[in-house]
Protein backbone atom coordinates (compact mmCIF):
# COMPACT_ATOMS: atom_id res chain seq x y z
CA UNK A 1 0.00 0.00 0.00
CA UNK A 2 2.21 2.77 -1.32
CA UNK A 3 -0.28 5.46 -0.39
CA UNK A 4 -0.23 4.44 3.23
CA UNK A 5 3.51 3.98 3.60
CA UNK A 6 3.96 7.37 1.93
CA UNK A 7 1.82 9.09 4.58
CA UNK A 8 3.79 11.53 6.67
CA UNK A 9 2.95 10.86 10.30
CA UNK A 10 3.40 14.03 12.31
CA UNK A 11 4.30 13.79 15.99
CA UNK A 12 4.79 16.82 18.21
CA UNK A 13 8.09 16.62 20.12
CA UNK A 14 7.91 16.24 23.90
CA UNK A 15 8.62 19.89 24.64
CA UNK A 16 5.81 21.01 22.34
CA UNK A 17 3.06 18.89 23.87
CA UNK A 18 0.15 21.17 24.77
CA UNK A 19 -1.87 20.49 27.90
CA UNK A 20 -5.15 21.64 26.34
CA UNK A 21 -4.70 19.35 23.32
CA UNK A 22 -3.78 16.36 25.45
CA UNK A 23 -6.79 16.99 27.71
CA UNK A 24 -9.07 17.22 24.68
CA UNK A 25 -7.60 13.99 23.30
CA UNK A 26 -8.33 12.24 26.59
CA UNK A 27 -11.90 13.58 26.86
CA UNK A 28 -13.42 10.82 24.74
CA UNK A 29 -14.28 7.28 25.89
CA UNK A 30 -13.08 5.56 22.72
CA UNK A 31 -9.76 7.35 22.88
CA UNK A 32 -9.43 6.49 26.57
CA UNK A 33 -10.06 2.85 25.65
CA UNK A 34 -7.27 2.99 23.06
CA UNK A 35 -4.93 4.49 25.65
CA UNK A 36 -5.77 1.76 28.17
CA UNK A 37 -5.27 -1.02 25.59
CA UNK A 38 -1.86 0.39 24.73
CA UNK A 39 -0.91 0.85 28.38
CA UNK A 40 -1.72 -2.82 28.96
CA UNK A 41 -0.12 -4.09 25.75
CA UNK A 42 2.97 -5.43 27.52
CA UNK A 43 6.32 -6.45 25.95
CA UNK A 44 7.03 -3.82 23.28
CA UNK A 45 3.74 -2.02 23.94
CA UNK A 46 2.99 -1.77 20.24
CA UNK A 47 -0.38 -2.69 18.72
CA UNK A 48 -1.67 -2.52 15.16
CA UNK A 49 -4.79 -0.41 14.56
CA UNK A 50 -6.52 -3.53 13.23
CA UNK A 51 -6.25 -5.30 16.60
CA UNK A 52 -8.49 -2.81 18.40
CA UNK A 53 -12.04 -4.12 18.49
CA UNK A 54 -13.65 -0.72 18.88
CA UNK A 55 -17.42 -0.26 18.60
CA UNK A 56 -17.07 2.49 15.99
CA UNK A 57 -16.68 2.63 12.21
CA UNK A 58 -13.24 2.29 10.64
CA UNK A 59 -13.15 5.95 9.63
CA UNK A 60 -14.19 7.09 13.11
CA UNK A 61 -11.50 4.85 14.55
CA UNK A 62 -8.90 6.40 12.23
CA UNK A 63 -9.98 9.84 13.41
CA UNK A 64 -9.49 8.86 17.02
CA UNK A 65 -5.98 7.50 16.38
CA UNK A 66 -5.11 10.68 14.47
CA UNK A 67 -6.39 12.88 17.32
CA UNK A 68 -4.27 10.94 19.80
CA UNK A 69 -1.19 11.13 17.58
CA UNK A 70 -1.51 14.84 16.84
CA UNK A 71 -1.95 15.64 20.52
CA UNK A 72 1.20 13.62 21.28
CA UNK A 73 -0.48 10.84 23.24
CA UNK A 74 0.53 8.03 20.89
CA UNK A 75 3.36 7.32 18.46
CA UNK A 76 2.38 5.75 15.14
CA UNK A 77 4.51 4.07 12.48
CA UNK A 78 3.71 2.12 9.37
CA UNK A 79 5.11 -1.33 8.79
CA UNK A 80 4.00 -2.78 5.48
CA UNK A 81 0.23 -2.52 5.45
CA UNK A 82 -0.05 -2.21 9.22
CA UNK A 83 -0.10 0.96 11.26
CA UNK A 84 1.44 0.35 14.66
CA UNK A 85 0.65 2.37 17.78
CA UNK A 86 2.52 2.96 20.99
CA UNK A 87 1.64 5.06 24.03
CA UNK A 88 4.08 7.95 24.61
CA UNK A 89 4.31 7.09 28.28
CA UNK A 90 7.72 8.65 28.93
CA UNK A 91 6.85 11.92 27.20
CA UNK A 92 3.49 12.24 28.95
CA UNK A 93 4.88 11.31 32.35
CA UNK A 94 7.65 13.87 31.89
CA UNK A 95 5.37 16.73 30.87
CA UNK A 96 2.15 15.94 32.78
CA UNK A 97 3.06 13.59 35.63
CA UNK A 98 0.13 11.57 36.92
CA UNK A 99 -2.16 12.23 33.98
CA UNK A 100 -1.81 8.77 32.45
CA UNK A 101 -2.25 7.22 35.90
CA UNK A 102 -5.68 8.86 35.95
CA UNK A 103 -6.60 8.22 32.32
CA UNK A 104 -5.61 4.55 31.98
CA UNK A 105 -8.03 3.21 34.66
CA UNK A 106 -10.79 5.30 33.10
CA UNK A 107 -10.05 3.68 29.74
CA UNK A 108 -10.08 0.23 31.33
CA UNK A 109 -13.55 0.99 32.70
CA UNK A 110 -14.70 1.91 29.20
CA UNK A 111 -13.34 -1.36 27.78
CA UNK A 112 -14.94 -3.33 30.62
CA UNK A 113 -18.28 -1.69 29.84
CA UNK A 114 -18.07 -3.00 26.25
CA UNK A 115 -17.49 -6.60 27.26
CA UNK B 1 -32.75 40.68 39.27
CA UNK B 2 -35.49 38.14 39.75
CA UNK B 3 -34.70 36.35 36.52
CA UNK B 4 -31.16 35.62 37.65
CA UNK B 5 -31.94 34.58 41.19
CA UNK B 6 -34.63 32.30 39.77
CA UNK B 7 -32.09 30.45 37.62
CA UNK B 8 -31.68 26.86 38.67
CA UNK B 9 -27.95 26.13 38.88
CA UNK B 10 -27.36 22.45 38.25
CA UNK B 11 -24.34 20.77 39.84
CA UNK B 12 -23.54 17.10 39.38
CA UNK B 13 -22.92 15.39 42.73
CA UNK B 14 -19.41 14.13 43.45
CA UNK B 15 -20.16 10.51 42.61
CA UNK B 16 -21.57 11.47 39.22
CA UNK B 17 -18.60 13.48 38.00
CA UNK B 18 -17.54 12.11 34.62
CA UNK B 19 -13.86 11.97 33.72
CA UNK B 20 -14.48 12.74 30.04
CA UNK B 21 -16.57 15.83 30.85
CA UNK B 22 -14.03 17.12 33.35
CA UNK B 23 -11.22 16.59 30.85
CA UNK B 24 -13.18 18.45 28.18
CA UNK B 25 -13.86 21.28 30.63
CA UNK B 26 -10.14 21.57 31.35
CA UNK B 27 -9.10 21.47 27.69
CA UNK B 28 -9.56 25.20 27.12
CA UNK B 29 -7.11 27.97 28.10
CA UNK B 30 -9.78 30.41 29.32
CA UNK B 31 -11.36 27.74 31.50
CA UNK B 32 -7.94 26.78 32.85
CA UNK B 33 -7.36 30.44 33.71
CA UNK B 34 -10.66 30.55 35.63
CA UNK B 35 -9.66 27.41 37.53
CA UNK B 36 -6.27 28.89 38.43
CA UNK B 37 -7.82 32.17 39.59
CA UNK B 38 -10.22 30.27 41.84
CA UNK B 39 -7.46 28.01 43.15
CA UNK B 40 -5.49 31.10 44.13
CA UNK B 41 -8.48 33.04 45.50
CA UNK B 42 -7.54 32.40 49.12
CA UNK B 43 -9.77 32.85 52.22
CA UNK B 44 -13.18 31.56 51.23
CA UNK B 45 -12.07 30.82 47.66
CA UNK B 46 -15.15 32.46 46.21
CA UNK B 47 -15.02 34.97 43.36
CA UNK B 48 -17.77 36.79 41.49
CA UNK B 49 -17.91 36.28 37.72
CA UNK B 50 -17.50 40.04 37.29
CA UNK B 51 -14.05 39.99 38.92
CA UNK B 52 -12.47 37.83 36.21
CA UNK B 53 -10.78 40.05 33.66
CA UNK B 54 -10.97 37.54 30.84
CA UNK B 55 -10.06 38.51 27.26
CA UNK B 56 -13.36 37.20 25.88
CA UNK B 57 -16.88 38.57 25.46
CA UNK B 58 -19.35 38.44 28.35
CA UNK B 59 -21.43 35.76 26.66
CA UNK B 60 -18.37 33.63 25.89
CA UNK B 61 -17.30 34.01 29.51
CA UNK B 62 -20.74 32.88 30.70
CA UNK B 63 -20.46 29.82 28.49
CA UNK B 64 -17.10 28.93 30.02
CA UNK B 65 -18.44 29.22 33.58
CA UNK B 66 -21.43 27.09 32.61
CA UNK B 67 -19.21 24.41 31.06
CA UNK B 68 -17.12 24.29 34.23
CA UNK B 69 -20.20 24.09 36.45
CA UNK B 70 -21.93 21.40 34.41
CA UNK B 71 -18.78 19.28 34.36
CA UNK B 72 -18.56 19.61 38.15
CA UNK B 73 -15.37 21.67 38.23
CA UNK B 74 -16.89 24.72 39.92
CA UNK B 75 -19.78 25.46 42.27
CA UNK B 76 -21.86 28.52 41.47
CA UNK B 77 -24.39 30.41 43.59
CA UNK B 78 -26.24 33.63 43.14
CA UNK B 79 -26.11 36.35 45.78
CA UNK B 80 -28.18 39.35 44.81
CA UNK B 81 -27.00 40.36 41.36
CA UNK B 82 -23.67 38.57 41.69
CA UNK B 83 -22.89 35.03 40.64
CA UNK B 84 -20.21 33.59 42.88
CA UNK B 85 -17.84 30.79 41.91
CA UNK B 86 -15.85 28.32 43.91
CA UNK B 87 -13.55 25.52 42.78
CA UNK B 88 -14.80 22.03 43.78
CA UNK B 89 -11.35 21.10 45.04
CA UNK B 90 -12.45 18.41 47.48
CA UNK B 91 -14.73 16.68 44.97
CA UNK B 92 -12.14 16.74 42.20
CA UNK B 93 -9.30 15.60 44.47
CA UNK B 94 -11.49 12.74 45.71
CA UNK B 95 -12.53 11.52 42.28
CA UNK B 96 -9.49 12.39 40.14
CA UNK B 97 -6.53 12.85 42.48
CA UNK B 98 -3.73 14.93 41.03
CA UNK B 99 -5.75 16.39 38.16
CA UNK B 100 -6.09 19.86 39.68
CA UNK B 101 -2.41 19.80 40.61
CA UNK B 102 -1.72 19.51 36.88
CA UNK B 103 -4.39 21.92 35.68
CA UNK B 104 -3.85 24.83 38.07
CA UNK B 105 -0.24 25.59 37.04
CA UNK B 106 -1.33 25.38 33.39
CA UNK B 107 -4.01 27.95 34.13
CA UNK B 108 -1.51 30.19 35.91
CA UNK B 109 0.65 30.08 32.76
CA UNK B 110 -2.34 31.19 30.70
CA UNK B 111 -3.00 34.12 33.04
CA UNK B 112 0.70 35.06 33.01
CA UNK B 113 0.61 35.09 29.22
CA UNK B 114 -2.18 37.68 29.29
CA UNK B 115 -0.33 40.09 31.55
Amino acid sequence: MASRTATRLVHPPREELEFTRVMAALSDPVRLAIVARLADAGSDGELACSTFALPVSKSTQSGHFKALREAGVIQQRDEGTRRLNRLRTDDLDARFPGLLDLAVPQGRDVVAGWA
